[in-house]
């Protein structure tokens, strides 16, 4: 039978293979690629069609060349590097509630998917975020609270959640960081996981949904109450982003 | 006092200014966009510099060049885009979960944000979704349910909630059409959504959040009863895909 024509230009064809290089991680984020030479022989094809593969995956953010060293992968996303720079558009406040959006999914689905190691792990970080609190270590909190998120996502099974999330949430990472500083937002974000990771582990999915629902409409309130009064009784939120 | 020096090169830089044009939609889907020359004038660059900025926004699936022809806009959301291709990649229960959850989200925001004018609007497309639904006419009703759930999303007010549900919703329409052609996934999906809409009206947020869980819940369902059963069984659930 015959097969249709392959219309991709073969510029088109190197930067889908070495996206896919890049995107699998075979070529990880801070590697050099190998020189031009060894990709021309490689992918048989000539200097200037290599050198617009690269162009295209430079602007689209997954490359870097630097002058004089060569050229380094530095993103392993392309949603990703598009997902921050809308985001660098956006108000905080917005991105907040698509991170919420996100979170409160991943904590339904992780009640849902989790493995029995994913639960053990879950209670492991919940242990160091409570222990770090007491003893008032609040950089080792904060790490450790990452970590647990992280976690409670990637036990969603849901791959793009998760990849929306990751780059959703470094974004953000400041914001949260300033909220847990205020101490009582501390104790009180910590009671909350721990509800959140006992519902995740004994599979309470309504209750998992609920606890998440209620720590973010507490986090909302204690942001709106740091921006000002009046941009959040006007209802103009986004001088939130310019502090 | 001294700026820092622009570290963009003359390519980044023509693509930022064309990039900006099509974003804000002064350069619309469907463009032709100026001819060389003339861009080459505006921007005061070479032929050159033009070509790569050019290319650059083709592979980020901006623009398009039709041989013999001009060049053209073909999407107007660099993120879209990327989305879009990472969808196409993803298996479609997960991409469900990821609407499901901005949906959630805007239901809650819509509920809290709407105006006069957005309630109103809702209540004449849940009306003309109903009549649309007791007459029969079911691609009619597809069209206002699709309107309907457009309208609820832009009450949030998030413009990245909505920009990412709008290129999440698009992919998934045959699956949300297949299911409505269900009879009596059309009459729950219709009760649901006139309690979902009473609930923004009156801007009972927990309300709204809650008829959202239900339906999503109940769309699942059919989903993957849709499915294979061995597949749900097994929770192996990317094999919907296929189908």
């Amino acid at each position: 039978m015959l097969q249709k024509t392959n219309r991709l230009t073969l510029v088109e064809q190197v930067v889908l293979q070495m996206e896919a290089l890049i995107e699998s991680g075979t070529w990880p984020v801070g590697m050099r690629i190998p020189p031009e030479p060894a990709l021309m022989a490689d992918l048989n094809v000539s200097r200037n069609t290599l050198r617009e593969a690269i162009r295209a995956l430079t602007h689209a953010g997954l490359l870097q060349t630097r002058q004089g060293d060569g050229t380094y992968v530095c993103s392993s996303s392309a949603l990703g590097v598009m997902l921050h720079r809308r985001i660098l558009r956006t108000n905080r406040l917005h991105t907040l509630e698509v991170r919420h959006a996100l979170e409160r999914e991943g904590a339904y689905l992780a009640a849902q998917r989790r493995t029995d190691d994913e639960a053990h792990r879950m209670l492991v970080l919940l242990d160091n975020c409570e222990s770090a609190l007491a003893r008032g270590e609040t950089d080792r909190y904060i790490a450790e609270d990452i970590l647990l998120h992280q976690c409670i996502i990637s036990a969603s099974h849901n791959e793009i959640l998760i990849e929306l999330y990751e780059h959703i949430a470094e974004t953000l990472e400041s914001l949260i960081t300033s909220l847990i500083r205020q101490e009582a937002g501390a104790s009180v974000h910590s009671q909350m996981h721990r509800q959140l990771v006992e519902a995740i582990v004994r599979r309470d999915v309504d209750e998992a949904v609920e606890v998440v629902h209620r720590y973010i409409a507490e986090s909302k309130a204690a942001i709106l109450a740091e921006g000002s009064e009046i941009a959040a009784l006007s209802g103009n939120l986004s001088d939130i982003e310019s502090r």
